[in-house]
């Protein structure tokens, strides 16, 4: 199609992982969606949609939600804009920051999608190497100076934190925009959220898809300085947030001892998951969000084995990346889905 | 903000209408929202929500909502590519086909949204007047060549069709991609859909927010030939669509008979305020779409009316466009709004 601009040709998009259609008899541990419920509340306030909201258009900020975000994150709500998911601020975000051929750089692996966001735009990915033991590689990222740094912290898919003095470090000393993606956050004790009321470079990202079950919803959010938010939003779609999903998500996000709750289900579970994937031979590394990085005993390939799994009815994710290619991430199911990956796997 | 690219500091974004909060005791004209509900198999769908369906991702195409939407339109689901709204689809487009420095061409007045979104793609808009009584500027669109051309037909602030010859003649002759905007398809006879099998540079766009009262659900589509739509889902947000959008719009568009009624009570009301107003002594174009470009009475200048009316409790649209500003665009409300309206005016 010779209408299509030149450099889309050699893109290859994002590839999601397998969604199959609900109701599929299928334990589904590859994208990392959380294994408990939403929040009833959401349900409560789906209840009382009222036809208006639905024929009308949405408030264009989701005040609302925001100021409901505002009072459990204690910022003001100015300084907060809301997406259709992350996924959609991290691609506003380099919209808004990156020109054609200027830098895009991440460690990897990391999220993939930071890479095919830089593609679309044209720029330049430039994506710094974690080494074997998955040291943070602080001091390449920092040389590289890019218009626009991803730090994804929990790090998915090593399950890795990325420490405080790292991204202050970062913060205090990149002149481009440095975006820490805290879709995992809610899986740990720590969040990078001060050096938003420090730093006018830094945003932070969070999602309702993890922690709060609400991977269908389609809900994330950034925090930053008020004078980036406003750029931000000047160029955002108007209504990228729907009426249904501005309810749903303030029900959802103020419903802190629901989510805390399902996240201690998950912790415990991730930690009796380690530890019996351990005695089966694997080699598991420590996890600060709500999945596993694994590496199959030697015998046996990491891709032939999530080929096997899915036969057997059992989603997990390999990611064909340096360092990872070798091993599979497995989402934190409920108990019952991990007893029965451990019993396969034990065959 | 030193980060932020240079040439977005003179882009103003887009401003919405107004949207008040709802439960306001307002009369909203201004926003072409369609005055009555949605169909009531919409709410009958939300009342099957599965806490499942939010928890997990949603189908990244939204088949069920295709196949709906293609037997309706007798096109093939993958001819259909779905956004969250079709101004998502507007941007995913200028993304996909417009170089930086290239032209994205359209008639003005028209839809806003195609300069702002050209602005921010750092693209070069140009904009082809339509002259005093209207015409359809043809054959400067067709010399001015863009790299995308936008039509929307029928056209708001205007109301008017662009006839199916123009739009042949178009499609036949532009080497860039011709995007025909139908977000107001649905208020009148006449669609360009077959243009799109004949036309592989033709791309049609509608959206549930007005003939399907769901502007408050965030659901547009777009129909064109499968490599295209290809091309489109390669660089579109993977979960632009919440699941409960996709069920929600499933439901609404397979409810014809409840858009049709809705439809031809919208009609019958655009006949009678038109009637009304040319009465009251304003100057009344004849329209296509859910809404009147109406030119007050010599000694009242539009933005004074508009802002008497808003003290009086009712919003209706001002455009500072070549050609309308010393106009307003009032959507056709229920008869018992139109009769407000006018009893004010009489004032």
């Amino acid at each position: 199609m010779p209408f299509l601009r030149k450099h889309l040709q050699s893109v290859a998009g994002y590839t999601p992982g397998e969604q199959p259609p609900p109701g599929s008899p299928v334990i589904k541990l590859n994208t990392n969606e959380n294994p408990y419920p939403p929040s009833p509340e959401v349900f409560r306030a789906l209840q009382t949609i009222d036809p208006e909201w639905l024929r009308r258009y949405p408030d264009p900020t989701a005040i609302a939600f925001r100021k409901t975000a505002s009072e459990v994150l204690n910022i003001p709500p100015d300084w907060i804009t809301v997406g259709n998911g992350s996924d959609e601020l991290i691609s506003l975000i380099v919209r808004a920051v990156v020109e054609p051929g200027a830098t895009v750089v991440y460690p990897m692996p990391s999220y993939v999608l930071y890479r095919t966001v830089a593609q679309i735009q044209d720029a330049q990915p430039i994506e710094v190497a974690y080494d074997e033991a998955f040291t943070f590689p602080l001091q390449e990222i920092l040389d590289a100076q890019g218009a626009v740094t991803f730090i994804a912290s929990p790090n998915s898919p090593i399950g890795n934190l990325v420490s405080e003095e790292a991204l202050e470090t970062l913060a205090a000393n990149l002149q481009g925009l440095l975006v820490i993606d805290e879709a995992y956050v809610d899986f740990t004790d720590t969040t990078a959220l001060h050096l938003v009321r420090q730093h006018a470079n830094v945003i932070i990202l969070r999602t309702l898809s993890k922690g709060y079950s609400l991977a269908g919803l389609r809900l994330g959010f950034a925090i930053a300085h008020p004078t980036l938010i406003q750029n931000l939003n000047k160029i955002k779609d108007s209504y990228a947030v729907d009426a249904i999903a501005a309810l749903a998500g303030a029900a959802a996000i103020r419903d802190q001892a629901h989510k805390n709750s399902n996240v201690q289900k998950v912790l415990r579970s991730r930690a009796t998951l380690h530890q019996n994937l351990v005695e089966l031979g694997f080699r598991v590394w420590p996890s600060e969000g709500n999945f596993l990085l694994v590496q199959p005993p030697q015998e046996i390939s990491a891709i032939a084995l999530q080929q096997h799994l899915k036969t057997q009815g059992i989603l997990v994710r390999h990611f064909n990346l340096p360092g990872v290619a070798d091993k599979l991430r497995i989402t934190i199911g409920t108990d019952v889905q991990n007893e029965q990956l451990c019993r396969i796997l034990k065959k």
